[in-house]
């Protein structure tokens, strides 16, 4: 099944714009995870349990696993969700960017060696970076535009000259990924929830792209603000990432539990919104 | 050692600004590699065996052991350079780039996990993705301005409106890591070959600031306009990365020979034009 096709049905089926970053850093992982081998595939399997009815999609942050040079974790993770909940998208946060035959190869690593549906990307380096991904057309390509991070406004938000004035450069990148780039009709973009009103003006000029939103939770996004922003006339194209505060909510015996509610509350928080409006 | 200092160690031992690219490929291996274990280990080692004399640093990418799952082999291919070459400097070619909290794991990776000198930085998502890597102070962070690929200019090139008129983004790249960014002053520029114009522009803005330039060999940079444009008054701060042209000089038996003569070929092109000026 094609990103596209599972991610409507993971939408559907859990009736969730919620996806669950998977960030594990072992000095938060609860104590009985201290000494045992595996510990990050084992904490992750936790938390895929104990969430996998609430969610649209799973995140696994590759930075994670090679700091800790987890690779095999990282594709014992992927291979737990493919095999149990065949149904939910595996989107791997990587942001990779290369020239061509470099970018080829960190195609590859996504999209052949671990598999996954959907991976993000880095557009600084232009189309030729991004060309290899998106002729899996089957998977997603998801291109950095505006991030949530506090510095993200250095490069992203610096103003373009064109022929009518000015636009920031995230604005150019949107343009970019949902037109001229957009061959295979396969590429998302990234647009941080800090920043409602801008994604208020990338909505308007992308259509019904699917956006995916990190900086809810930990990074302090105002989730209101953000889905009046950025959710379709349909109620959905929003992929809405939390990490942190779903992982870490408790770091007790209980996490488990702690991060099911804590996904529970995010997805129903969602939901009401969307209901509302 | 820092990285600066062996890298100042390594131009003048070898009298070489030749960097070679470590970007092993198996489908281009000569064929006695073509069923041994640890092929792309021991391909590195004959290469790396063949032109320790003639080069100023060695930069594996990561993207090619990443796609094969060959973390191992790229950790022994560095092990290897450090036990028997430990004066010549390793730059990582990664690329990476991610908020705060992501971007010090990956410095981790880099730094701790494999123990580079050096990485490079994708720059997109602003200062505080730059900071966790230039805070190993001992260590290079080599940050993307203008790249080499013919895609470069669609983000790169673009025209930052300042209260002057407007310069292209990969200058403004250029001020920040050279001014506000470079806070232990421990940052360095990726710029391509292959515009040796802009090469010259941003050896004006950035003083001695040392660059890493790829571009020449297979992606037909002017090698001598490059010189002309980049080289500092003291006839260094560049490393030249050459890896296709090395690496696959021969697909033979001869692949190790062919490949010291063409590291040896490009470091003497090279040398002669520093005596030339």
């Amino acid at each position: 099944m094609s990103f596209q096709d599972k991610l409507q049905h993971s939408w559907q089926q859990n009736n969730s714009l919620l996806c669950v970053g998977l960030d594990p850093n072992p000095l938060l992982f609860p104590e009985h995870f201290h000494n045992i081998d595996n510990a990050i595939f084992e904490f992750n399997k936790a938390i895929i349990d104990a969430t996998c009815d609430l969610v649209c999609a799973y995140k696994p942050q590759i930075a994670y696993f090679a700091a800790h040079a987890a690779e095999d974790q990282l594709a014992q993770t992927i291979t737990y969700i493919q095999q149990y909940h065949p149904q939910i998208p595996i989107i791997l946060d990587a942001k990779r960017g290369d020239i061509g035959s470099t970018a080829a190869k960190y195609a590859e690593e996504a999209f052949v060696r671990y598999n996954v549906d959907a991976v993000t990307i880095n557009p600084y380096m232009g189309f030729d970076s991004v060309e290899p991904f998106i002729a899996y057309k089957d998977k997603g390509s998801i291109l950095l535009c505006r991030t949530s991070n506090s510095s993200a406004a250095d490069i992203q938000d610096l103003a373009i000259a064109t022929e009518k004035g000015v636009e920031p450069l995230f604005k150019r990148v949107a343009k970019l990924a949902s037109g001229k780039w957009n061959t295979h009709n396969n590429c998302l973009l990234v647009l941080g929830a800090t920043e409602p009103q801008q994604m208020a003006e990338i909505r308007e000029i992308v259509g019904d792209m699917v956006f995916l939103v990190p900086g809810i939770g930990a990074q302090g996004g105002d989730l209101e603000a953000m889905l009046k922003a950025g959710l379709r006339g349909d109620g959905k194209g929003l992929i809405v990432s939390s990490s942190r505060s779903v992982l870490y909510a408790s770091q007790g015996a209980d996490f488990a539990e702690a991060a099911r509610a804590a996904a529970l509350n995010l997805r129903d928080q969602i939901n009401r919104y969307r209901q509302l409006r």
